[in-house]
């Protein structure tokens, strides 16, 4: 089925406490995007906007990987976004050095006819107004409207956020995200709440995202405990969490379901798929996987997290 | 088979957020005894020390639960030892209000003559010579030897307690010690290093306790990711490490068996015992359980973490 993914395009500046890179391909829609491809959905589309810099090498990376990129304005003379950012040596934390919002700053995305009616619908992260009025131009509603969020909306735009969550079916947060929206030291109890806060419907899907604790997935009244992918190495984590979304959505877009089963299968792909992203620097981790790849890693996380009872209990 | 407990007998004073208590039944011999005692080994014994003001209603509980005391000093006119702790609104993190070690600061193990040939040995958290006195005081090597520390140890007595683990064949430890113990940002790179500072022989076990995001099992070159069992509240942590062990080590003692597959189901079996030991005060979680209980919520975690690939692919 038809996905749509709305969000940043970037050139981004990342320093890690091994190597350091200019113009690196980054922003929420070219993670989210990617990871989708590799399920290929009947249509794949990203809205976004960037600078004439956007370099030629990235828009053939997108025909490659088959993304419909009519929807990205280029903006005639303008800079593209671009995030500076430095990882500690822990990798878990980081710090920005800058933020250039570039042609970004003025991004109020205007979605084309065709991407009018896409069974599914990813929000990247942006402001939540703008979140809302990419739902609002749509022709119907989603089968699954997957939505993305940060810190710095949940504390400077809280209404708006919990206005557009009102129109989503699904979120997915990382946990300190959670804890800041759901004052509660449970993730179990916060998962639960966030529920609540989605539109009211046959499904409600919340999945809070632990690093290198996996994952947990709220789906109705199910709970789903995921394992992280075991990487002893990280080189590059820019856009693990987008590169989840679009493994998880593109999953569920190719198989046209919003099942609990598939839902489960979606955010072990999502891992798997992060996993390769932050196994090289920028999007080079998920420029060229083939689906072998993708199964084998799968299969390894089923192998690290399957037990059983003993027999005769 | 025989399962020889070494380690401490308290009356702690606890605080939470929710509620106090004094003379609350605690240390790490007490939880891991209970916890191992659901699975019936052989003969259960402990090794320890108390004070003449150890109450009637825990010699009561340890016959109830069939726990050879035999092994147990007590001192005439000594006082038990006392943890005062206070948790945090977050329940994850607790300061250390007082710790009198009373009876258990002239604490030297002295392993009866009964006890000298278990099949299975946990060493609760005391100092690391004190364990390898234990060891040296066998007359056999257990099958399997299960080491617990803490921070203090890892921090002022590092000699002494690689020495030790270099006579252990397993080793339970949370994940901020492991960080501490091997400084290295990867969980996976410090649980496979710390296999290495184990005794050579057949079997290698290290455990990470993550708290509420599962645990880790490195068993020789494989890997177990096992997930947390979703508590919504939890009323009083304290002994859900040394609970955790207790099942752990009571379920292959009832097994008779070191084999991976046991060895994931003893990670399930202790995650289960440590959910119940955290949802009441003290020990009174872990003091009345059937076995139909600890095998509802084993099933409660296999299908909140089961996961399997879509058909055809």
């Amino acid at each position: 089925m038809s996905l749509l993914v709305v969000g940043s395009l970037a050139l981004d500046i990342i320093e890690t406490p091994f190597a350091a890179r200019q113009d690196a391909l980054g922003g929420s829609a070219t993670f989210i995007s990617l990871a989708a491809s590799y399920f290929y959905p009947e249509n794949l589309g990203v809205v976004g906007v960037v600078g004439e810099d956007f370099p030629e090498r990235a828009w053939e990376l997108f025909r490659q990987r088959e993304i419909d990129t009519s929807g990205i304005e280029v903006v005639p003379g303008g800079k593209t976004f671009s995030w500076h950012g430095r990882y500690h040596y822990d990798m878990n934390t980081r710090d920005t050095i800058a933020t250039n919002l570039n042609v970004f700053a003025d991004f109020k995305p205007v979605i084309p006819a065709k991407f009018k009616s896409p069974s599914f619908l990813v929000l990247g992260n942006i402001q939540p107004d703008l979140q809302l009025d990419v739902i609002r131009q749509l022709d119907r509603k989603p089968r699954l409207t997957l939505l993305d969020t940060m810190n710095f909306w949940i504390t400077g735009f809280r209404d708006g956020l919990e206005n557009t969550l009102r129109h989503t079916n699904a979120f997915v947060l990382n946990d300190s995200e959670a804890r800041l929206l759901i004052d509660h030291p449970s993730l179990i109890v916060a998962g639960r709440r966030l529920q609540e806060m989605l539109a009211p419907g046959d499904v409600r899907i919340v999945v809070i995202k632990k690093g290198e604790h996996g994952a947990l997935l709220f789906y109705n009244e199910h709970l789903f405990s995921a394992p992280a992918f075991p990487l002893e190495d990280i080189f590059d984590p820019t856009g693990a969490g987008d590169t989840f979304m679009g493994g998880f959505i593109g999953y569920l877009a190719k198989r046209g379901s919003v099942s609990y089963e598939d839902c489960k299968r979606a955010v072990i792909y999502g891992t798997v798929l992060a996993s390769y992203a932050c196994s090289k620097f920028s999007t080079e981790g998920i420029e060229n996987l083939t689906m072998e790849q993708i199964v084998e890693r799968f299969r390894h996380l089923r192998t690290l997290s399957a037990f059983d009872l003993e027999e005769n209990v």
